[in-house]
């Protein structure tokens, strides 16, 4: 199923290809004032064609509006936006059909809905379905104005220097992965519960929703494996909670204890890599080499950022409400 | 909500120090011949008070059958199980009352739940939870009789040699942490879907229900993240989708490809640490030292690995019967 | 699956002649007090044995609390409950296992549940697993202290005397039906939504999950289709919403207006009826007589009246916090 | 919310006035020849200005596919489908926003949405809305060849002759109601469960979906409140599990025994009537004679059963689903 969220829904659809993609955010509350514009930020932050090592492909990224606003506000119910693709080249991918892309999901696919799925640009597989959950990022944002929700990236091809990381993709004509942070600053005490409701749950679950996720570790994370409890206990040392040290990244059984939510993403690099690869063709069953053709990231990591950070403020909203601590709409 | 699965569909309940833990699992499917027997070999690896570096805490564990079963067989019906706490000594618990334990869900359980919750032995929070989906774990196991499941414990306190690992924990006089790794062999082709029903979201979504963990990576994991995609990439080499290698873990597009699935999982040092920690007593509002009294593991890590195996199993179960799947019940 | 509700849920378990029935109550705020005796007043008026024309079967239904009560209040984890089966007469229906019997559910559940149902008394079918759910009612109703909620049959056989028609049962020695008015008074407003979540697809919906539950109609209900537009639409008479008439039972669009709620249920007589009947031996493939043994209630409408109310209780609390309008507890 | 369903979800959306109304389907299986085409029937029967009775606004409803189609085939992802608002005359709600129309959903939007509701047309309460279910059930009907689902209104205005009972609304110069009364045949045995998810609790959870629906029943329904259980108890004549009379509405214990399928849906006369009302303006605080303007169906019921099949084909189809039961896609 396409949809996130208990009380405040996102359902994406539309295809790489397709003539658009689009969502529909559910149990957004009545009265907060949305134009394109409150959107036009974050989407451009997403976008490929202009950051280096990004894909070539451009799209307007436009949002436009089908349902749930009147008068420039919500109105409380369903909100449908669509993104149109404009800036395709199918026929790179016509030619490959019966060579499945090695770490892309074109075997699966194949496998799973019979051979019926659209395979242009990775259908409904793409990233660029991520649009949507950006869009609806940016409203839940404007939401949950008194939280701050900032990722940025860390790590690009193993360097710290995202520049050089970089080059070495370019250097060695191939993609790269890299590391995302996400720090979230002014969060509430008491959102989320111990168990399936936690929220390292939720949180993890919407992440690995982003294409190329393979990882996720909150605060100390994988190196809290190697600590000892003295050292990654985090001493609470004032009446609001606050904790001298935050190794456990802002979550204490399962809920939020009021300091600052950080965790790290792992970001597999492209799988659409300049270099040639080799893959059973299913029609003539036997291996070949191939080139990878259409318009791809050295390093989707780049573009990550700002979906992490919408994943983040749709979880974060989802919880907040149903711990029935909706904060007022500030117009 | 202490829910988990959509169709197999599993709810936890009960506290540390209460009459009795349990859960009730919904959509078992009818025939299933089932016994307290099919249950003890798993839940006997849960317990504590027989492996060196576990809790003292001796509890029976044995499975009583409320609801679900007859004449041996599963109905169809929801299964009720209970655990009843014999073991129990609430008094070291009310003593400590005022100082929240660092690590531990005091501090946020008393806000969250204003001061309603049952303190003792952590209560609902505490990881005798997951006694219940030890057995329901051995229940998806007992159904999925073609796919093995097998997590092991790689890493404790920083030593790839657990005995090494264990033996720092107790010179020090502290707790450690530990890493997970599950493999599962066997797997069908086709299970979950991009994005929210991605395989990697329902895996992680019900890890982090697991007290004490802290990240969790799928295949290469973070190292992807250093990777080049021409390294990273998995080649498929024959027709039913084997890859020369599995950096992806077995899941691309969200998807099992038929590969092994492997993941890793960093659980925290235990949070009852033996050593002399500071806090704040929230009623004199003072920095207090004290030293955590209760039984406890130095590593809980030690006791994860069939908790994670019982967590794959509904998982896997679950999403199988999302693909209209389901193994024909071998009895 | 067995579980209804999104922020208040309850989960049903257990079989009529197995050890026990059971309801799990996850959602359920912290902080009420809750004791056994707050579920006794309901708990009697379901109980057969006493009233007239309700089955001879007794049992005393007291509830044991297995979970989340702490020093006698609602902790907010799951308080699960459990009702033990005593006064079993399982021979009765050993007999008669090859003859399904007409208006129960032994030949359907016996084709979906390959036979592997517990057949005794109706297993899961029975009407005693509404047990659980008049417990979790009254819990509901005392959150909901400013909400009466109030069931009472009002036709018993075709007759609204409620006296003849069952002596009408009783001299024909066969059972009957009946009908069920709920009224509903000091409704907030705003509660339910337009089309799948309103307050009447709620209703039904659980309503149809009470055993011989035939049909529902809101206020004027099935009268409503031969009325007249301007006879039929209430007329807002003052800022508060009150409207002069209530033929649309209190709610419009699907959410209440705050006017009472008003509706009916239609309840078949009891399938197990004294009169010989005819059914197919599955066993022989031959039409046979027989007369149905083990003890039934002449008319289980009778008893429906606080499962009614407690449906009813159930939905308001649930559907209020879907509103963020939890009402203060008050002990 | 506005999605029903679990494994066949439909999500609607969309104003009466506003660009469009439209819906998402998820979970439709792949590999379905799908073309506008196959809707347009259906369609057809909804729309107005076409039949006696129906409301003068036209609409080309013609479905416009954003999504979820690849090769004129399903891919087995989210297809979306909007339809134009193109006949829209919004002038007549602005001059009458201060005086909520008896019956309507005015009142309480406003009270619930803060004055944030599209009130054009009805906005989002509109059965406009109607339309996007219409499509989805059309899609479900065609999955679901083996099975014939049939609604028809065999009551009119109180009168069981259509045109009669019409007639007296064109005489009366006043709405009517009517009911609908939907058999389904070919019904396969084993659908639904007891309790909460019971066919009748499915069935009559998403016909209390569609505006003015009232009532609803299940075979004899409220009639069988007058019955004695010797009548109405259908007995099994044959192995395959078929009655000789079909009281239940071919449901017991919630689930489908194979017999026909047979409700029906009460529907209020049409809230806009063309006679004279008095309402509360809310702002004058006055009481107010006025006319209701606007375009409006004379009976709502006329449009409603092509409405009643969309739904039941959804429902079946979904729980079809969950039986692990789908039929194989015949094109």
């Amino acid at each position: 199923m396409n949809s996130f969220g208990r009380l405040f829904r996102v359902s994406i659809f539309g295809e790489s290809h397709g003539e658009c993609v689009g969502i529909t955010i559910d149990g957004c509350p009545a009265g907060l004032l949305l134009t394109a514009e409150d959107l036009l930020f974050d989407l451009e932050r997403r976008k490929g064609g202009i950051q280096k090592g990004t894909t070539p492909r451009k799209e307007d990224d436009y949002p436009i509006f089908k349902s749930g606003i009147f008068n420039g506000k919500t109105t409380g119910f369903p909100i449908t936006i669509l993104f149109e693709n404009n800036n395709t080249r199918s026929e790179d991918y016509q030619k490959q059909r019966d060579i499945p892309r090695p770490g892309h999901a074109d075997w699966v696919a194949h496998q799973k809905f019979g051979g019926n799925e659209d395979y242009r640009g990775g259908g409904h597989f793409s990233a660029r379905l991520t649009t949507g959950l950006v869009a609806a990022g940016a409203i839940a944002k404007k939401i949950l104005a008194s939280i701050n929700i900032s990722a940025t990236i860390i790590e690009v091809g193993g360097e710290t220097n995202i520049e050089k990381g970089l080059q070495k993709a370019i250097d060695t004509k191939d993609s790269v992965g890299g590391i995302i942070e996400c720090i979230v600053t002014g969060m509430p005490v008491g959102i989320g519960e111990p168990y399936f409701d936690s929220l390292e749950s939720a949180l993890a679950h919407i992440m690995f929703a982003i294409p190329a996720v393979k990882g996720i570790e909150f605060g100390a994370g994988f190196k809290a494996a190697k600590m000892f409890g003295s050292q990654h206990n985090d001493a609470i040392e004032n009446i609001k909670g606050k904790t001298t040290t935050n190794y456990a990244g802002g979550i204490v059984g399962g809920i939020s204890n009021g300091n600052n939510l950080i965790f790290r993403i792992a970001i597999k690099p492209t799988s659409s890599t300049p270099k040639e690869q080799t893959s059973l063709n299913w029609n003539t069953e036997q291996m070949e080499k191939f080139s990878i053709k259409g318009r791809h990231d050295l390093c989707v990591a780049l573009r990550a950022p700002v979906i992490v950070e919408a994943a983040t403020a749709i979880v974060l909203l989802d919880m907040i409400l149903l711990e029935q601590k909706l904060p007022k709409i500030i117009n």
